[in-house]
């Protein structure tokens, strides 16, 4: 058992899992939490899972399906707790919490199956996307060769090649700034997403705005693969690019060299080929829409709403 | 003294000079190979330095300085070997080589004193030029803040980023994949060449090509910097993009994820705001003619023209 703090720490410093996966860390870290959590009243209860939520939900700034899913669970227990006691609140907490998780994992999946018509030929992707190697394995039979880049500083491609060989797929590695040699010999570009923004922007692992720019230039398709709840419940202007330690990107320089370590772009939607989710392919209105929702529960974590 | 086939080799290796740094070495390696080299006649003297130029010519394909200089030597022996003994013919050798290293020289300094006055503010700029820190030390005052990419495989940007800042200036270092970051907050994009193309087109590290892209999207002017002895007296469709060893980018992964390690890419010249040389900037005409030119040059190398 370890405490939330320590689950948010653990949280902030990961990176070899992707959006989601952390998310459904999150949620289980919520459960953990309410499951331990002495409490006298129902409100008293409540307003410490609220705080727990929020919390979580601003663990990884730049992803968004921490703060849709721990926003979830918060809305089932609001919902549950009219009327009720301690004991059902934290029952409630713990089934909305495997809610969370199972639908986390059947989107990813679904999301992943929708994908499969457009990979073909050579593909080339960027970073590590437990999504897209499930779309690139579903269309094993249909995808001749993945380019996938190193994504520095952390090199979390190399992890994602060595899944895609082990799953029986032709896998290259190149660097990240080889892209502009690659990217022309591929049929389609495809990566996950961090954070969809309500303008149908993709936050992703830095880098892959430089992809998006030279698959249009080469005319090759880019698909962004993801479950809804990356779709960001802020408003776009508001987005934080985290920034991590600068000594993962290099260290023993003189001092008077600065260095920087921002570890996610925003690529604009008019460079996204198409948003493909567990809904089917998404377009501007409906990411709208979804983001209006995502908002609107949100909103929960951080007013003094429920009892 | 080496010899050239070991100049060779390790101009082959050499990742931490530039282009035109190299195409000098390579000059001093034909003058001392011409110096050395025991012959009957001026005719198996002249073939034997037509036999070296061509070797060191070809050392660094994606490299067009060495192919001019060594051409613009060859071209000087092959004028002085009218009715001339083999003492003379090796005093013409060293003289053009001495020469063809001090224009170089020269015109590397005035590319970048012509090149002063597009740099201020924030200037970001990719991999390692010798050029390029020649008009950011000489825009000093200018200058605000230099934005240094790692340049991966072996990081050559950050020997950039350590001169840079020895020279006073304020510089930051990034992954090769925060550029689509930091693009859009630089008021100019400037890099060397390591080739010219005859269609204006610019080989030069990989990554340049995704800046490019950058700072296009971003409405930021990309200079390229460099002394016209980088253009290249290929046809342009001919032009090779090194290949170097794999074991630079990634060791110790399984056998079945192929690594590539592509180290140059070509910028279309659609992309270059201007190509700034010793002769000031150059237009698409200019540049057709200086290929002309060289290519005239360059073709005694391989054909059995001279005495």
């Amino acid at each position: 058992m370890t405490s939330v703090a320590e689950d948010i720490e653990r949280l902030r410093l990961d990176r070899a899992h992707g959006a989601s996966w952390l998310a459904r860390e999150a949620v289980r870290s919520l459960a953990r939490a309410a499951e331990a959590r002495p409490a006298e009243t129902p409100a008293e209860f409540l307003a410490y899972v609220r705080r727990t939520a929020r919390a979580l939900a601003s663990a990884r700034p730049s992803m968004a399906p921490l703060a849709n899913l721990v926003a979830y669970v918060l809305d089932r227990v609001v919902l549950a707790s009219q009327g009720t006691g301690i004991v059902a609140l934290r029952r409630a907490t713990r089934s909305a919490a495997e809610d969370a998780v199972r639908f986390s994992e059947e989107a990813t999946l679904d999301a992943a199956a929708n994908a499969r018509e457009h990979l073909r030929g050579a593909v080339l992707t960027h970073s590590y996307s437990a999504t897209v190697i499930a779309a690139l394995v579903g269309a094993k039979a249909r995808v001749g060769h993945v380019l996938v880049t190193e994504s520095r500083p952390l090199y979390e491609g190399r992890a994602m090649a060595q899944e895609l060989a082990v799953a029986g797929l032709k896998v290259s590695l190149i660097t990240d700034a080889q892209a502009g040699v690659f990217v022309p010999q591929a049929q389609a570009v495809v990566v996950g997403a961090d954070s969809v923004l309500e303008d149908g922007s993709v936050v992703n692992k830095a880098g892959t705005c430089l992809l998006a720019l030279a698959a249009r230039t080469a005319r090759v398709p880019l698909y962004v693969i993801c479950e809804t709840a990356k779709i960001a419940p802020w408003p776009a202007d508001t987005v934080q690019l985290e920034e991590k330690d600068a000594r993962e990107v290099a260290i023993g320089l003189p001092p008077d060299v600065q260095v920087r370590n921002v570890y996610f772009d925003r690529t604009p939607a008019r460079l996204v080929t198409a948003l493909v989710t567990e809904q089917g392919t998404l377009d501007r209105r409906e990411v709208r829409r979804l983001a209006r929702q995502h908002r609107r529960r949100f909103a929960a974590l951080s007013e003094g709403l429920g009892p």
